[in-house]
């Protein structure tokens, strides 16, 4: 039981210290790559990033690292309540402690960013926030992900497993990042949120995260629920 | 029989509304990637959205999606007349439906474009229609990607076969798409057209979508039945 | 062994219509993706087409569609004198029908070119040539790559291999592209400079092609013969 | 045991000369791709880089590679302080002979290039070195990178355990590139540093190569025990 805990905390751990790094590079002043960060660079580095955090937790658990599938799974009988809650909080706390890892090595280039563009390679915040709308669009995009990686998990595809889950990240981030919310994993959000929160930030749009993430959290709900139907068909 | 109607339809869904919300992304007013368009991201986006697509409709049927291959499976005899009909009905439907998803997923950024520019992520329209041309290079494209698909399907690559049938779309746009026209999917071109004119765009130019999706299930039938002589050579 | 002939000069069409289309997508007046081209894309396009082109040929013959790989194995004793003369021929022949397909699909592209620059989708021409230099650089790069193919072959890995022999080739671009010459494919070469010198194009610079093709095939002869005593010694 | 020299040095020898005419291709003057470097191109061609070098010395040893992997390997028990000897050995002089080739290949684009300039293909160089702090990065670096080879190694991936690695190793540069250090490799630093200084190159910094490969080797140390631990867990 201990080990269900510790594997999703480790998986999300290396997903959030892997994707937030790499935004790191791209964003915080004077870093190497400042300002180099593009569309097809952050759906590669999801890609790596989830792939390789799935890999991690695999050894063990399912391999969510994500509250949105586990509490889809949850809700279609897939999961126990015990081990979905030795889950989340292990994914909670280890995108916490990821998000620490960025903070601390890119640290010279986090204190040499404005306090207000300290969030962006934590957790993405709006210029305008739209609650409903981004409510909406994150439940979409994670209705899609979901989905997909539940399909992914049906298919036996063995080693590869984790490469389709952080293909269908990337995929979703090509398609849904371009309206702003779009949030696919509330781990990968509100523990790097408090983070950047604890450590001075400004704008760091707490509400605005517990929001998407609902949505998220939603979605995750009705893609599990959906795929669900279409294998009970087949 | 539902389920070859309905996964064909689920498959060609996901295609339609997956690559063009990539290109609503990168195309439409206000998106966080207007303007950031490439020949390689397109190509990506497509071999992704194809890679899904083919994915999920293969648990049940051939994993066509695409009327062009299933009418040059037909005339080769690989398909019955029954499960083509199906197949090609699931897919122009699940073409107009995946269009619908693009539509309301952007809809404030499709709203903000003016009504010349709303059909581009959802059907291509060329500068000045050349139609000899175009119906050409539709059915020159078309007979590569047709006898590629073929190919990849008799090779009993199992779990792979989904991805070589995206790497097949992706190298047919880097090769063939700089001449306009080069349609390789009538499901990809036609539903969504019609989803454009119905939500009101300008320019839809169904006419040119008809002729290059007539190339284009030209080139299905000419490529299979290439690559049909082929394999009985071998 | 008509099909052997046949197989080679089919593998070579496919890697030379996909890899000059995409040159000629990047390179010729007028196409859509004018001036776009970049190292990272040339080393994609070809590791498509010789993905695409090893594939289809490895379903009759060992899939080399390339003269230098074949002069090397026939020199090392991997393949009778008669299977590497039609290995061959059909080589030339496949890339001199491959290059027509580019120029006749892009022709309006083409025909909108300058004369002096209608070559380079079809074969590289240098500003000044330096013919030892090339020779010889021709010759290292090739070593590289043919060493490269057998070990690959020599691994089994089945279904995998075309890709890992694509992967070959963008890495040698990658590496060696830098200074020029760098020929890896005398089949790539000499065809399509023979189709653009028809279709009238100027500065076709045959001599240079046979240069670096006769580069090449010593790279070729060398690569296999030093990788031949490596897995000699395991 | 000369086999496990001799495929360690080829490995290496690999890497090196991919790796670094990469580099050398889009940084050395007059080079076809000078200036076009980037932070995505720089991970790929690593990738490559070590996905072919890993191929190759996996054939007879256990494909290291990279000194900071096998002393961490050595210090967990997992291999003997023999082959540890000669695995290193065969990487430091595969590293330098790799860096002649890249320095011998590009010659006229190296000579072109003014002396201080003339390091960074072959090793990185600070603008103003941070020991301590690059010490750091460095070890951090390639703790995750260690750890990541270990957990892969572990898992009996077979043929595409190299790929692995070599993923591995495009995501550490992507992630911790953005502050100058992040050492991954001594044997890809120092004999090709020792090089650039034989061959005239000026501010080659060796020291600096020291301090940043000690801590190198320190992650190492502290990723392979971690994952080691870990892996008794499961």
């Amino acid at each position: 039981m201990f080990n269900e805990f510790l594997f999703e905390l480790l998986g999300t751990f290396v997903l959030v210290a892997i994707d937030g790094s790499i935004a790191a590079n791209l964003l915080w002043k004077g870093s190497a790559n400042e300002g180099k960060g593009s569309l097809p660079l952050g759906a590669v580095g999801a890609f790596l990033a989830v792939t390789l955090g799935v890999t991690l937790a695999a050894l063990v658990t399912g391999g969510h690292i994500n509250p949105m599938f586990t509490v889809g799974m949850l809700l279609n009988g897939n999961i126990t309540l015990t081990s979905a809650l030795l889950y989340i909080s292990g994914q909670l706390v280890g995108g916490f402690l990821g998000a620490l890892v960025v903070a601390f090595y890119y640290r010279q280039n986090r204190l040499a960013t404005s306090p207000e563009l300290q969030v962006a390679p934590l957790a993405g915040v709006p210029e305008a926030p739209r609650y409903l709308h981004d409510f909406i669009t994150s439940a979409v995009a994670s209705t899609f992900f979901a989905g997909f990686i539940l399909l992914v998990v049906s298919f036996n595809l063995g080693s590869l497993t984790p490469t389709f889950v952080g293909v269908g990240v990337a995929t979703s981030i090509l398609a849904f990042s371009g309206t702003s919310g779009a949030a696919l994993n509330p781990a990968r959000d509100l523990g790097p949120r408090l983070v950047a929160k604890l450590l001075g930030a400004k704008n760091v749009a707490l509400v605005y995260g517990l929001v998407i993430s609902a949505g998220s959290l939603l979605g995750g709900i009705v893609g599990v629920s959906l795929v669900q139907l279409l294998i009970n068909l087949i």
